[in-house]
């Protein structure tokens, strides 16, 4: 192999684990630090979780729907398995349980960090996200879930998303109906596929009256403004209909506290949501591919008790997606010994002072670095 | 086991991985961004590298040092074996050998991110760092170490510790005296052993007249004021007089141009120096544990061909140690009604409005949840 085969053969990354240049890596710190402000301006407090723990703490409860998805390591201090994060939010959850148990709630935090997935599909071969996100400790119902829904959409707008769809989904509604119903799980499942793919004559021979029922849940999924009639209207038994209502009652609020969001609801959909158990909801923007973010009501752990707790998730790499890059800053090429005084007053004015080193910093040597000026004899910069 | 019990077991963290609790966590990135827009208005631009990738990526050349200490896991889509980065340098130098090969030299690249360790020391006994530093690809010599030193220092200042030490070395110097002095590489390492616990007569037992040389080097170890003008006196051979010229030189251009920076040389240092192949240094501040950071001037590899490339590398752990956090911002309880308007207006006069939720934003309320403020009757925050 020859020493240029070699570099070659060791700069080919895994599959789905990336180098991202400039200017998208600068991008994509000031996207997370500007959404994290908004949730700090808010009173999220930001805490900062390891990359690797003890698998026991990664995938317990809420969790265990990524243990497949989570890169393990030996400890060699304890000779105990350690995992890498998949996701923050159980971590964070398990910090308000235990370091934080005593701080008062609702407890509001925020973080940002980097997962990592064993594997990715294949339509998303990515195996190391960026994710951001705050979590309410303490607190659930139409009002938490609110909170996160319209903070999280102010925040991405004030990052620079200002039109976002909010897909609202209530994933404990269906059961407690299939319940109600007296329908079997296996038959409540094998009903909710034929209602996705809308085959009514199936799910009818399949279900007879019950799949009647969740066949007028399924007409209600769409935008709000349409869909909430029609929810409002239906005729659900006592637990599922509490949820229809917590569901109504969210779309309301979202709508009447941010009337420029597109709302949507979808009362069938279950899919990555089987851990909420309240409302939750999806976040999605033109020209970002797939889901921007999620969250939803889940049940905290509090010394063996439960507590309420709302939360949401942003992944970058959607966000980022759907965002319009900045102009990048101007830059000028400067002499190394130019004054400190000098070089930090042209960048207060916004320019990126790039030091000439032991070359001339004449015009070609500025072209050369991808320098639009020079500085004029009068230090004032200049196009070249 | 109890429930209780089990959340405890689950709470405990490995030894030298931690959860950075509020304010800590959002003075961690607001300092590491601080450092890293100084980087970027002179001219350095960011990148962001895995924190897995192949394992021969990760411990090629400089980075051999680090490769007991590197976590290992197997790609299952390749069955090869990859590595979590202990360092992020040698990422960025693999980067610009690859996708920015083509990139004009020199090449200016900045960092942030974490890297993870598989054993702690017992003085140190974190797992995992954050890191944030500076590549200049393409560029050696000590114009090139200067703008690395000089760099670092100035943005240590701008992010609040204005007044470090920096330790200026040379690596190759005591290797190339031994040469010319024709000493064994074991004998020399032996010397040098002696010479650091300042054992004077034993190094003269072992190796006479060259004893003499390293001991009159070990002379011009402290401050610069004093340790120049004896080390410019020193009577070297010839590749030693030129490493001790580039440090001599290294040394008055960092003095005059960052006067307020005490410098201090010591030419035998080499531990942890290893792969340096021109001037190196390392930072000190009073308060700080240990190292803020290091840097020097190494070998990369371009196509084969030898480019030089200097660096530095901050460790932020011990930076933020030597810093004093900044007062929190005010929260004032507001009613979760409040309009969005009169809240992001408090918001930019820099409050943190937390939202009293379904509670009444009463005194007694923001007090239990560590609010000094609630609004009066005309939207004003009074101190409660």
């Amino acid at each position: 192999m020859t020493v240029t085969a070699k570099t070659a053969a060791r700069a080919l990354l895994p599959n789905g684990l990336r180098d991202v240049l400039p200017p998208d890596a600068a991008f994509e710190v000031a996207t997370v630090e500007r959404l994290v402000s908004v949730f700090a301006a808010n009173g999220y407090e930001r805490v900062k979780t390891p990359l690797i723990e003890f698998e026991e703490g990664l995938l317990t409860g809420a969790s265990r729907a990524t243990a497949g998805q989570t890169f393990r390591v030996m400890d060699p201090i304890t000779q105990r398995m350690m995992g890498l994060r998949a996701d923050i939010t159980i971590q964070v959850a398990r910090l308000a349980a235990s370091r934080l148990a005593k701080a008062p709630r609702p407890l509001r935090l925020t973080y940002s960090g980097q997962v990592l997935r064993v594997k990715g599909t294949q339509l998303r071969p990515e195996r190391q996200f960026t994710q951001a996100g705050i979590e309410l400790i303490g607190a659930g119902g139409v009002d938490a879930i609110a909170e996160s829904v319209l903070l999280t959409v102010e925040a991405l707008a004030q990052a620079g998303l200002p039109r976002v769809t909010v897909d609202l989904n209530c994933p404990p509604l269906v059961p407690a109906l299939c319940r109600a119903l007296g329908l079997s799980e296996d038959l409540a499942g094998e009903l909710r596929k034929l209602l996705e793919q809308k085959d009514f004559t199936a799910a009818a021979a399949l279900a007879g009256d019950a799949a009647g029922a969740l066949s007028a849940l399924s007409g209600t999924v769409g935008p709000a403004e349409r869909a909430l009639p029609v929810l409002a209207a239906l005729d659900l038994p006592g637990e599922a209909a509490g949820h229809r209502d917590a569901l109504l009652a969210l779309a309301r609020k979202v709508m009447t506290a941010a009337p420029e969001v597109d709302v949507t609801v979808d009362p069938l959909e279950h899919k990555g949501f089987e851990y909420y158990t309240g409302c939750s909801f999806a976040l999605f923007a033109q020209g970002a591919r797939g889901e921007l973010g999620r969250g939803g009501e889940y049940p905290g752990d509090l010394n063996g008790t439960v507590e309420p707790c709302c939360g949401a998730t942003l992944y970058m790499d959607a966000v980022l997606d759907g965002m319009v890059r900045p102009a990048p800053a101007p830059r000028v090429l400067v002499a190394s010994t130019l004054a400190r005084t000098t070089r930090r007053a042209l960048q207060a004015d916004g320019w990126v002072t790039v030091p000439a080193l032991t070359a001339e910093a004449g015009a070609a040597e500025a072209r050369r670095l991808g320098c639009g000026h020079v500085l004029d004899d009068e230090g004032r910069p200049v196009a070249v």
